[in-house]
This record gives structure tokens, sequence and C-alpha cells, in this order.
């Protein structure tokens, strides 16, 4: 039952989101098939959308809407977590000026492309300026939303509404040195031999594996297609409509692969997201952290499992007998876990690639705290990666100037990677709980158990609750980094024979 | 020099530009790569983009700006050539009540669905409800309009503001009984052989060569690109990114090559179009009718012509040289040029085709005036078939059922079709006139001076003047269909031997 200002509400939103969809769709064909010389007004014309989805959200009629209906006592509990959800996203966008977020957005265009010409001169001082007029506006933007303990709290909360600094220190000060004893222990054994995955691997055949290994997860290939860019991402313009994007490395078989199980994790869940209540909290995704939850756990999880590969190597195989032929699943299984120090986030193996995310974690706080400033950032970033990973960038390319995120604009993105994968081995041991024989399941090459489980337990539920509520939902407690703990060490105590 | 009016009225036409292009952005999609589940929220975000383009070419805020530049003594030529055609476009829409332009945007889309239904049961009873609707509606547009002596006319400007009732009338009574006549005498000879264009053609090699022919016809890849869809059409989304379609048939050649060459032929044209005039008039096309003519200029007079073919069809042999090693050029060029009566308009020769639009232009005079109804349609159209075509559809799939204009509320858009044609021939005309062995530079694959000609009297000049004023300026006259029918009997003449 929806009463009239509700359903006045609900055309509102989704007109909102007609237009960020249709923003999202100019922006997926920009990454995928645009052609060169369209790239200059194809940014006017998505400047405009966003501007107007801006503008529509925070009408004065949606906010007349809105508080009319928070009063409403007889909307149903769904209704009225909508209504909240939407508020609370209309309060945080009004209180930033009109003039700030046309500055800040001017600034982050800017700021994309002298990111980009810093990395072609790999010069962190060409980037340097921007950055540090993103961060002063950053700093300002914390200060308009508001906080109550820490300023990068407001920011943070941008990419998950439940996570502070508090929640993060604890955290990550647990995992930090569990996770550098068993990495040092792991640091002591034999390296995994895995040449064999840098031999070469035909575009054609892999572009063919990589749809296999869609359909197997069940990626709904009537709601949704993949195709190639060069950076691999998911987006969606309605569950009904997602898309994901992969690359092909002809000499490195693991790019193309653990992106596209990456990519494929993060389609299930807006393929699974309640398709009627598009436009509304419902129908949206939690939090990027549980966004990145689902990718973590389709790409670690099982995508780096014993059984997953039990079933999938032999394919493999048959498609590349001549490169695998001389190899096992045992060998394969070994090689795509290799742990080892290594300079950039987006390569690193699951546990060492905390310690990127920590870094850059403690960076931002710093920066936004006004503890250290821009100009430090290359110093801090060498001094931190020798301290805590072993290894020591040899130019800003490789260090400082290797992630687009600063050039958004975006700080208080990245400990979601982090906490995603805390929050995959949490939502997976339950899995395995629920679940009769999971892994007999999964050699068969049946995760039909792990999607419905997520369905239930994470799809279903859209935005209705915050991560942290969806995760006590789910799991019976809030974010524990024991579990991610327990699975690495019992993981990896068996691969390195500790 | 832009005054600050002249500026603001270029900011607001470009910020209706970019709803219009994001929203044809969403169409190219829904043609190319979007999966079947995705149409349900697509026609939602589509239908959204039209009405704020609409709305903002319709504001308050244009008339004040528009008003005033009509005004301004100050302004360039070509400065109030945009602002008189942005007001005379600004105030036949102004004419339209909203409430009217809902219900005709609703009907169409019912309407849409109902015509692909009718074409599944071959039945036209299912269309007619809503095609009657439609009728009307169009004959009340045409009322808001307005017109002086033909009620069609109102309609047939929207397609191009230099037609009307009296000019087609003229042309075409011109043009039946001499192409009638022509027509006769070719069916008198002996019918060319052509059921080697109907064998197997792989869909990759043909797929390679339509890029050959666009590369060839000075296609800009850098501003755009082919991808295939269901039926060809052409889109932009700027000078700078104009996309073709094309279609290819493995038992058909003929199917995708020279909807490739029609195609390329309107995008050249939205490529030479000046990309800094973004928005404005002066950036548009002028006319769909000088649209056409692009397309028929390169599928008909360029690519039906025998010095096209001297140079590519040993390119094409090589190509397919099992299906094509024992033809000649001379017997591929009759094959391609073969006249007969036929059912489909869109698969009819070039002279006959006329007759497939004539029929159109007729009905369509009538309905719009209330001399039939739409009841009449199958019954009028299958006699005027028998008449003037020489053959009888056995079913409204092959009859009245078989163009989508209708379903989307295009009434008065057929005329340009064969008024595109008739142009193109005039422009053919001088183009040789003006280009010193334009035949020889053919057989050497050499299209430029076409290109050069096109650019500098049809592209250069956007909407700045009419169709009729274009052509004059281009050619030294208005048009006149004698040029297209000295080109048919002479091509045709030498083809049948006459």
């Amino acid at each position: 039952m929806e009463n009239k200002n509700y359903k006045k509400y609900k055309v509102e939103m989704q007109k909102v989101a007609h237009l960020r969809y249709a923003s999202a769709v100019l922006q997926w064909d920009q990454e995928t098939y645009m052609p060169v010389k369209g790239a200059g007004y194809r940014g006017q014309q998505i400047a405009l959308l966003s501007s107007l989805s801006h503008q529509y959200f925070t009408s004065a009629k949606m906010e007349r809407l809105l508080r009319a209906l928070l009063e409403d006592e007889s909307l149903s509990f769904i209704q009225k977590r909508n209504v909240k959800q939407s508020f609370h996203d209309f309060e945080r966008l009004k209180k930033l000026p009109v003039s700030f977020v046309k500055k800040l957005s001017e600034t982050v265009n800017a700021s994309f492309h002298a990111w980009i010409a810093a990395r072609k001169k790999n010069d962190f001082l060409i980037f340097e300026p921007l950055l540090s007029k993103i961060a002063r506006l950053k700093i300002e933007e914390a200060e308009y939303i508001g906080y109550q303990d820490n300023r990068y709290d407001a920011l943070l909360q941008e990419f998950d509404q439940s996570l502070d600094v508090a929640t993060i220190n604890k955290v990550f000060g647990d995992l930090q040195p569990a996770l550098k004893s068993l990495v040092h222990n792991i640091y002591r054994k034999p390296i995994p031999a895995d040449s064999f995955m840098r031999q070469h691997f035909s575009k054609e055949k892999q572009w063919e594996w990589g749809l296999e290994l869609l359909r197997n997860m069940h990626f709904n290939f009537e709601s949704g297609r993949q195709d190639l860019s060069e950076h691999p991402f998911t987006t969606n313009f309605s569950a009904e409509d997602v898309r994901v994007t992969t690359r092909i490395n002809e000499q490195d078989l693991a790019s193309m692969a653990w992106s596209c199980i990456h990519e494929g994790g993060h389609a299930l869940y807006e393929q699974g997201l309640p398709a009627g209540d598009y436009g509304l909290p419902s129908g949206e995704y939690c939090s990027l952290s549980i966004h990145e939850s689902q990718s973590r756990l389709w790409e670690n999880c099982l995508g780096r499992s014993k059984p997953y590969w039990e079933f999938h190597f032999p394919k493999l195989q048959q498609i590349f007998p001549e490169q695998l032929r001389d190899i096992d699943t045992d060998e394969f299984y070994r090689a795509i876990n290799k742990v080892q120090p290594s300079l950039i986030r987006t390569e690193a193996d699951e546990l060492t690639y905390h310690f990127h995310v920590m870094i850059r974690y403690e960076l931002e706080k710093k920066i936004i705290n006004n503890e250290i400033t821009v100009k430090d950032i290359p110093a801090y970033w060498n001094e931190q990666y020798s301290q805590i990973i072993g290894v020591t960038p040899p130019d800003d390319l490789s260090g400082c100037l290797q992630d687009v995120h600063w050039s958004h604009g975006s700080f208080g993105y990245f400990a979601t990677y982090s906490i995603g994968s805390l929050y995959a081995a949490q939502f997976f041991q339950k899995i395995g709980e629920a679940t009769r024989g999971l892994d007999a399941q999964l050699v068969l090459g049946n995760s039909l158990p792990v999607w419905h489980w997520l369905r239930e337990n994470i799809y279903a539920w859209g935005k209705i609750y915050n991560a942290e509520e969806l995760c006590e939902k789910a799991t019976g407690e809030k974010l524990n980094s024991r579990y991610f703990l327990d699975y690495a060490k019992k993981k990896y105590g068996e691969i390195y024979k500790l």
C-alpha cells in the first residue's frame, strides 16, 4: 500500500534515478566504445546530467515530501526506512552550498587531468597543487557535513554510513599485527612457482572463458553484459541492466580471470537488488564496504579457493592445453595464492593487500586532520611502504601516483576495500555453516548455495539497513576481523605448510 | 564576436543539446548492446530526457533571450540566422499544449507496441485503433501548428521547412509518368542475373569489408564508429561522435553493403557539420530531405555506379574469391542495378523506390485531409501497389504494416526519401561538372573530390539555410527532378540497352 505522498516521493526519486543512470550510460559508453574525439562534449553532457540529478534531489518539492512522510505513521517499515534514508542523504547534500559543489567539481575535473599529466612525467609535483586544493576542499566539506569525534568520519561516511575512525582503528589495530606475523611466516617458506601464468593466452579464448566464468556464477545475461575497457568496472542502469567490463592481457592469465570474477561479484549484487524498488534506497546497494564484500567474496573466498579450481582448472586446461598440460590443480592453486611484498595495490595478494589499504587510510586521516600536508605525501608514502610492506617505491608512478581516487576527490574510500574483505570472510564463514557440503558443491561447479545465501541475506535488503546492521542481521554479530584472520591462517597455513 | 545575450543563448541551446544527445546515447545503446530486460526502465529514462529537453527549449528564459536577440542588429549574419531558426523552432513547439505533447507521446509509445504485435499476428486490425488515434492527434497537431494551403503542409514541415504539398505534387507529377515509362521499357528487357549475390558470405569478412568501405569514404573513426543492430541507422552525440550501425545477412551480400554506404553518407554529413557550433542551428543538419540526399548520393550515385565498382569489385573478389571468381565487374554492376516490381520499400531498386514513396505520400495526405480513414488503409494500399507497382501484397506484413514510421507518429516523413534522392542527383550532377575527370578518380578509389564538394556546399552550412535555399546556393537552381530523370535514363539506358 502506498499513500499519495509516498507515491509522489517515489516518482521524484525515480526521476533522480533516471538522470543518474542516464549519466552512468554515458560514462559506460565513454569507457567502452566512445571514439576518442567524443570526449569533449561527452564531459559536458555528463556534467549537466549530474548537476540536474543533484538539483532534483535537493529541491524544495523533495524536502516538503520527505518532511511530510517523516511524520507519517501510516507507512510500512520499509517505507519508513526508505524515507529516513532519503532524508539522511538529502540533508547531507543540502549542507553543501551550491557554490562549494561547483568549485569541488571544477577542481576535481582539473585534478584528474593533472594526475594523468603527473603520471606521464612520473612526477608528483605536477599533481601536488591540485591535490592540495582538493584536500583543502575535502576538509571544508567535512566541516560542512559535521562530525562528532574525528573530522575524517564525515568523509568515511560518504561511502559507508556505519564507518568511523574509532571502528576502523580498532579493526585495523587487531588485523595488522596478526597479518604481519602470518605474512612473515610465509616469507620464510619457498615461493610457489607461477611463471606458467605468464605465457601467451589468446584474447579470444580468454574472452570466451571469462563469459563462461560469469555464466557459472549465475550472472544473468538477460539483465547484463560484459565488454572490454582499460580498467575493469561494474555499473548499472537498473537491476535489470548491469554491465561489467574486463581487460585481457595475452601474456598474463591472471589479469582477466580475477577481475572478471571480482566484477561478477559486484554485478550479482546489483542484479539481485529488488528491481521494482528502482530509485529507492530499498533498491540500492547498502554501502561501498558491502559492495566490496561481494566482489572480494567471489574473487577470493571462492575464486582463489581449492574447491572452486578443482572444478574450473580441468576446464581451463582443456581451453589452454599446451600452456597448462603439465600443471596440476594443486600447483595452480598455490600459484594463484602466492604471497609477496609488492608496490601496486591492485596487483597485491589477498593478505598484503590490507597493508596497502592501511597505509592510505592513515595517510588520508593525517591529511584531513592537518597532521601532514600534501607536499609530505611522497616521503611519507615511501617510508611507510618500506616499513610496513618491505618495499620502497623507486618512483612516484609506482608509489603515491598509482591510484586514481584522490584525483576524483574521493577521500575516505580506501578503507572500504579492506573492510569489504573482512565482511566477505565473515559472510563466507556463515555461508559455510548454513550449507551442507559447500566444498563438495563447489567441486561440482555449483555455487548456487552461495548465491542463494547472498540473495536472501544481502541483496534482498538493499539499503534498508546500514552495513553494520546488515552484517549483524546476516551473521548474528557486528564486523569482526577474526573471521578473516581465521580464514587466512587456515588457508595459508595449508598452502605454505606453516 | 559574441555579445552577452548571444553567449547566454548559446549556453541554453547547448544544454538542450546535452539532453537531446544524452537521450540519443541511451537510444543507440538500446539498439546495439542493451540486454533484453534493460528495456523497461530505459524507456522511462529516455522519456524523462526528452521531456526535459522540450521543457528547457520552450522555457520563458529561452523566449526572453530569443526575443531580445531577434531585435539585436549587432549580430553577424550567421548569428541572426541561428536566432531566427531557433525562434522558428521555439514557436512551432510552443504552439503545442503540454497536455497534447504528453498525450501524443503516450499514444506513440502504446502504438509502437501495437505495431509490433500486429506484425507478429500479421493483422492490421490490431494496429488500427491506435493508428486511428495517432492520425487524429496528427490532424490536431497540424491545426495547432497552422498552415496556408493544405493541412498536411504543417506536418511535412516538421521534417523539411521548405516542403509543401504544392511543391511535392509538382515534383512527383513530373517524376511519376517519366519514371513509369522508363521502368516499363526496362521490364521488356532480359532480367540481369544476380543469384551470385545470395551465396554464403561470412559475417567476419563482410564486417571487415564494411569498415573498409567506410574508410574509403573518409568516414573518420576518431569521431565515430560502426556497430551491429537489427535495423541500420545513423545517430550522433556531437559532430565528433557519430555512430553508424549495419546488419549482416550471410546469405545476401547486398544487405550489408548498401546499408553501410547509405549510413556512411549520413555520417559524413554529421561529421562534416561545424563541430564548434554544437547545439546551434549552424551546427545541425539542414533538413531530413538534405540528410537523405547525402545517404542516397553515396548509396546510389556513387555506390551503384560503374566507376565505383571498377575500383571496389576486384577488392571484393579478393575477399570472396570462391563466390565471385567467375563474375566480372560488368555483370556485378548490372546485378546491383536490377530493376523489378517489389513489395518492400527498403529493398526496392532506385527507380521503383519512388513509387513506394509516392503511394505513402498520397495515402498520408488523404488521411490528414480526412479523405480516407485509417480503416481504409489496407484496401487502398493494396489497390495502389497493384496499380502503380504491379504487385499485390499477399498480406499486411508485406503491405501496410511494413514501415515503423506511423507507429512513431511520423506523418510527413516519407516524401523526404524521394526528395532526397532528387537532391542527390542534382548535387551529383554539379559535382561531376565541378570535378575534372570524376569517373577516373572514382576508378582509382578516390572519392575525395565528392567529399570536398559536399563539405563546402552542404556540410559547412548546417541549418543556416533551408533546403530550398541550400540547393539553390549549391547548384544555382531550386530542386528540379530533371537531374534525377536524366541520370536514371542515361544509366539504365546503358545497362538495359534501351
